[in-house]
């Protein structure tokens, strides 16, 4: 059956949980925070809900030996506190997600989890390298959400600039899930056109801002973002478990570029099935490897350091 | 189409929200708070979140114009801090509520609203009277969760020592929300049997006080609870769109008691459609009678001040 | 994850495919027919739906092999048309059945199934008895739909009669799914009444003919039945795959009887998990023992010629 | 709240009507067919199933007059006798189809319905027309299922093809709901490519004549189709409901073509809300200009009859 570990019960790791267990996605999850009573806390909230929702599922509290056997674990720890800060890099976050991983890591061998490791903990591409080099599990099987959410905030700005659903947007934002990620606007169409036949450079960075501005304003208005990421940890949990080989993209190995980043792949069963190839100009393919080469370095830094 | 109003935005209005929309409850959605930086930032959040989810909605933030064709507005305003306080009485909260509800339903009576309006603010009963009061609904229209969120911890309680799903437990708690409500035992069943012939006295007090340290463990291990009450105002809100005339208890309003409190009514598209009559044991009619008399006082004084 | 097979396309098959898949219940399904071309064509058409679902699954077709590590069999397999007989006797279509659920035991063994077997084929009991003792699978992992839908039409009946929902409605209906089945009226429950209380003796038969006469009205109308009993078989199927414990009655075998037979049980993960025990009416136990003795001896002259 | 009306409750109404109630898509529902048997045994099946679904509705049988104030409803009439035909041409319908369509508009027209109607029936091009022109309804609120089929068809085929999800597939068929129908192959992308690159032109056809295949052996399978075309028609009835604005290839009257013609089209609450413009190639729009002119002239010669 279907079984779910969430290790940090903040902001995010509850929002995911509410998201899971309102629509009956998993039958029983495992919520892990050094926080117990938080984890407990949240535990308890959904079994008194129970007797009113349409799903139910159990829940198990602070039990690392329960993940033994977990389908998908999702790493949403982290510390907002850090990520409020003038740069507003996620690396500033760093310091701490890499000891935190660290620790997670061995707990994770120890109880013997062999199955996918979904990142929400940023900053995200790095810490899904630091993951995979401590757990040792398959590069396939160790992904984050990455530019996913990324993504899915381009799809919002245009889709409200042109009147259409963001659905009814395609396209990928690559790179880091941070500073140096960017659209990939050769990719990007809507409503039958390419976006490049419909605006002027300009409006494209306009449409750009608007797309970080609306995620500056979810994180000052409330201290934290939670449902936009819940929902893109939901969607690829769900391809997860329905093999259902959605192409999406998320923080993923790459082997051209030797590093984690966000990239467009096929997502089912067995985590990460395969990683097409996109046609990028050349300016879009320097800014790829410029972001690569920052998470690179970011992660052998963590990694020599340890 | 369906359309709902969320006047507060907090813990409870979010978690609410979030209920709804991954549910694809209603299309349109028209958030309020007097912090409108926290609406803004949580109807962007959900817009990052929709070129991932299953359901799309419209929402509009702070503009009580828009709830004039509202289905139905949930009041879910509160100020937390004061629930932090030594008796643990939700009463505590009402000295701030109690002036909000006047304000609020001012402007509701101003833009024409003229649908449901459900009542989670606290101390939810007194608060229900009060909005029925200065907005002049018909009282089949204001009602509140009252105590379907105390019968769902019962639930919970008693599913947990038997080993059965919550939604398998029959029964009620009646009254305040609030410390004078209590468990209707004489009404409840499970296994096809009266808890009178399962449990001893004793060990039916032991149950109540595990279903009440539950939602004192929630409060206390993060500060507020949400998904429960979440879970109980959507299980309302769909019941009264599809006209499903559910049994549940809520706070509406007992011509017997002359008085809000908590009590199993039919649901349906116009509200509280009628209210069957229990055969409660004398220790319960007593304890129900005082429990009224509490709230009536309450909202006499209430609306004296006003 | 979670996989389902279903033996048997037919309208009820295909109709419990298009629930479970509709609503994401299962990662993969496996569907079985002696028609393959219906089974394909079925699988074929929940493919070409998927472009516009909002869910995923795989399908197999005809591979009684990938039935090995099933976590849930359904026999939906009949002969709808041995269902047209003068007494609307379930057990018109034993004949066909009972060399069919050899057969389907046989291939079951064959590869090894160790999940749940959930048997909707008529006659509902009598079928369990045979599956249970083909396979040799233990006695909690095969059960049956059985009286779940006559509880069902019970409910629909009492529901409309008292204007509440079906859900509102509490009882049970026991023994055969089939004529010698009956409404425990000392068990129902609607408003926080006993129905004894609500009603004559000749109000509870004229419900307890509209029951029946609804099931009639749907058999005639179209040729067969479908919806009602695909969702009493998705509810059960959600209860084993939760673990939620949830009291259904079901086709199950009762110790006491000697024989399968409709009776409130505990669902969860190991399938019937608990017998609760109804405190029935002598008249009621009557019905009951005269309902097991006639399904215990047509089981036992099926074995006996077998 | 939610109202749709299904007239025709075949197997595709009923299908329609299945994914709908299963899914709780609205509060109410219309059930019309000449077989009125067949319409109360599916309203009955349905309510059957309440008391174990998750949604619940309230269904109303052969009733005009309720149609009157719904906010959809959907054509899903026909004779699927007359599709059994050498030449599997839909227009083999319309003999019957023109005469039911007159009939059914002047009772729309009688009660006042000034809603959204949504085709299925066949030939649902010309059909959508004759709708039109006898409703009066604006053509932005007459549109059809169309190439939303074909177009999860080749979504499919592609789909298995080159082993991704069918929704990671973009692109449209074009033209009429039947055998002059042709996919846009300029406008399809998999996997960041477009399909031009991927693939010859003789594999191509290949796929192409894979997706039609699959629904040939449907339809030769079970002798309709119906979760296909049922998971088409939800989708667009919520993006109705929701205004979500979401760009899908249906039967829209088309300004430059002078006809009802399957092309994408922007569907919010008001219909037809947008026609985007493909840039085809030259081919492509001699089929589209082909396929404009044999719907046209097959209305024409429907109204110069009537």
């Amino acid at each position: 059956m279907r079984k779910i570990g969430i290790i940090g019960m903040g902001n995010v790791g509850s929002a995911l949980a509410h998201t899971l267990i309102s629509q009956g996605v998993a039958d029983s999850y495992v919520f892990i925070d050094t926080n117990e009573s938080k984890s407990q806390a949240d535990a308890l909230d959904f079994e008194d809900a129970m007797a009113n929702m349409k799903s139910f599922a159990s829940i198990t509290v602070n039990d690392y030996a329960a993940l033994a056997d977990a389908d998908i674990v999702v790493s949403a720890l982290g510390n907002i506190a850090l990520q409020h800060n003038a740069g507003e890099d996620r690396f500033a976050e760093f310091p701490f997600t890499k000891q935190e991983v660290k620790s997670v890591s061995k707990r994770l061998v120890e109880v013997g989890f062999n199955g996918i490791l979904l990142v929400i903990t940023n900053p995200c591409d790095a810490v899904c390298a630091l993951y995979q080099h401590y757990t040792g599990l398959p590069k396939a099987r160790v992904f984050g959400t990455g530019t996913l959410l990324d993504t899915a905030r381009m799809k919002r700005a245009l889709g409200k600039a042109f009147s259409v659903h963001p659905k009814s947007v395609s396209g990928y934002n690559l790179g880091e899930h941070g500073n140096s990620q960017f659209v990939a606007w050769s990719q990007v169409t809507l409503k039958g056109q390419s976006i490049m036949a419909l605006t002027t450079e300009e409006e494209r960075e306009a449409l750009n801002l608007a797309a970080l501005k609306g995620g500056h304003t979810v994180f000052y208005g409330k201290g934290y973002t939670s449902f936009g990421i819940a929902a893109s940890a939901t969607r690829l949990i769900e391809a997860i478990f329905t093999d259902s080989k959605e192409v999406l993209p998320v923080s993923s190995y790459q082997e051209s570029y030797q590093t984690y980043l966000g990239y467009p792949c096929v997502i089912g069963r067995e985590g990460i099935v395969e990683t097409p190839s996109l046609q990028l100009t050349a300016v879009e393919y320097q800014k790829l490897s410029a972001s690569a080469r920052l998470i690179a370095s970011k992660v052998q830094s963590a990694l020599s350091e340890a």
